[in-house]
């Protein structure tokens, strides 16, 4: 296993071009999210994680890991930090989790910053999408523990520190929920006109949700810190499951990933080809959808979608809680409402589905 | 003015098929509700209420009247009651105008039952649609009282005596907040199994309210008997705004009406037209949405649309209070969800408009 280990300087070749400076806020859990139609005894999956979604057998990665390789892979970006956030897993394994695929591809250069354990509204009880892995780490058997440690920071105080350092050039991609960003804000008011820009993996825009019908998982994870990210005023645009739901990781891309000798395509098929061949046969499973990494490409490659613009609010109460309502301001109501008067937001309508996974596939399969 | 007055029974030739037994749930305000750029001072407007809910200047009548001079005017249907409700103006004034109207056209052989003047939860803070109508009836100030007056029976206690009477044959179609169906199943558990159909005027499916983003005005007005209803187990048929804003009642159709010697034609048009021309040349008001008529044409002929099944649960509290959040029940999530077991019902997703209106078109020039 390429467990690679010293630290090592970005490739030269990706020092040519202005590269776009951006922290991942991510969840990574280490194993695959299946859709599957029943829940099989844990005991037969200590990497996977279960979470029935779709009306079809489909398979949903916890693709953090791939989001994770596809951006230290593109020339476009300079990944100048993790920070991690509970959601697949919790906050602690996370971070440990990030660590380990940094080490993986040899890439210790960049910082991890380990990020809120509990909601904005200090809310131990989280939902973690996680029923298999624990916080004890069993998902991560087979994997040494990492060499490296998190920063001496928050997540919330490097976002900030970030921002300061390289005013409107820092791009956040935040894949969980969006406590981090909440708390970065907290901290520093003028936090959302220094940062350059936030792609949000999360809500469900003129869909059902992925956790129950009205809401999408990362939203749901924290509605507050979402509710407060999305009305900061903060440049920000908004990728949700209408969008990512689009974009499938099928068997054929897997089997070309299998091919690939890129350190990248191998570590991915060592932690998703244990059980994929199993749950292709048993499940008849489809796919996996490429949420993570389909919103890193968000950021390499606007293009890639299509953006409407309005204000998202977020239901932070009741049987709707993590809801994202969009309001495109164009019509007008009879009274001031939640939404009058907030700053907008561009949310993702279309995207050029094929496009991305071609793209992510390219990404994964040649090696630095 | 066809203010008739003595009691008279339904015309013979509607006597010779088999009617579906209605009752009307209703608001009626007597007047337009526009929708305008800007709100005029309401001295200049007497009759109107005003409600800013769209991009286009565009007007929404208040159109109550208009749907119970359909009915009454279906062969199809045997009006057998009107039940009273707040939401364009308060319960009172409701029943006021409920009278009015019957006795405006000779049904006064249909009884009128008081509905609740608060919501299920006994809240007296109401929202009143009509920012001109006043409790004391300011709106009506051309008409004569009424003669007649309501039954000695609540709203609830006649939903509940009629469904009992009739068991599976009634049909309640629901114009208003859904307050007095919510207390007919608090009075009698087995109502929903009892009544026949109850068509819903209420609701935004995939698409933004009209009293804010998230909600539409019949639902808003009593989001905890909305929720009770939805649930109830009734055979329900739900039309939203998604649906009945493509219903449009354009001028070439409001000449139709003038031209027409109909006494619903002549009443529609005395109430109508006193500041239709004004409204259509100052503001380039290009037509009024037919919510109401639409809704009861949609008991006449289910066929004018076409509908999908799920639940539909309504959001009580926060920001989105009032939203209607449907489920297919065909995607499948990891965990129990609020939308989980609850009884399905009938949502329209399509409808042919063109239809809907020639038909209203044609119920109201043509006489008894």
């Amino acid at each position: 296993m390429a467990t690679a280990a010293a630290v090592k300087s970005p490739p030269e070749e990706e020092k040519v071009m202005t590269k776009k400076k951006i922290i991942i806020d991510t969840d990574p859990g280490i194993g695959l999210v299946l859709l599957l139609p029943s829940l099989p005894p844990p005991s037969f999956f200590p990497f996977l994680v279960f979470f029935v979604t779709d009306d079809a057998p489909r398979a949903c990665i916890a693709d953090d890991a791939m989001a994770i390789f596809v951006a230290l892979r593109s020339p476009e970006l300079e990944v100048i930090g993790l920070t991690t956030i509970f959601g697949n897993v919790y906050t602690t394994l996370a971070t440990r989790n990030a660590l380990h695929l940094l080490e993986t591809v040899g890439r210790t250069d960049i910082p991890v910053a380990e990020g809120s354990p509990v909601t904005i509204k200090k809310a131990t009880k989280l939902r973690i999408a996680s029923f298999v892995h624990g916080s004890d780490g069993l998902g991560n058997q087979n994997f040494p523990p990492p060499n490296g440690k998190a920063i001496d920071q928050s997540a919330a105080a490097f976002l900030v520190e970030q921002a300061n350092l390289y005013p409107g050039q820092v791009t956040v991609v935040a894949l969980g929920p969006l406590t981090n960003l909440a708390l970065a804000i907290e901290l520093d008011h003028s936090f959302p006109k220094k940062i350059g820009q936030i792609v949000i993996l999360g809500g469900a825009y003129s869909v059902n949700g992925n956790v129950n019908p009205a809401a999408e998982a990362n939203i749901f994870g924290d509605p507050d810190a979402a509710d407060i990210v999305f009305t900061s005023g903060a440049d920000i645009l908004a990728v949700g499951i209408n969008i990512t739901h689009q974009v499938v990781f099928s068997d054929t891309d897997r089997k070309k990933l299998e091919q690939s000798d890129s350190k990248y395509a191998r570590y991915l098929c060592k932690i998703l080809g244990l059980y994929y061949d199993y749950h292709m046969d048993a499940y008849s499973t489809k796919g996996v959808y490429l949420h993570d990494p389909t919103t890193v490409l968000a950021a390499v490659d606007p293009s890639l979608m299509t953006y409407t613009e309005g204000v998202v609010r977020v239901q932070t109460v009741g049987i709707t809680k993590g809801l994202t309502i969009f309001d495109n301001t164009k019509k007008r109501y009879g009274e001031i409402t939640e939404w009058t008067g907030k700053p907008t937001v561009k949310v993702a309508v279309t995207v050029d589905a094929p496009a991305v996974v071609e793209l992510i596939m390219k990404r994964l399969t040649t090696d630095d």
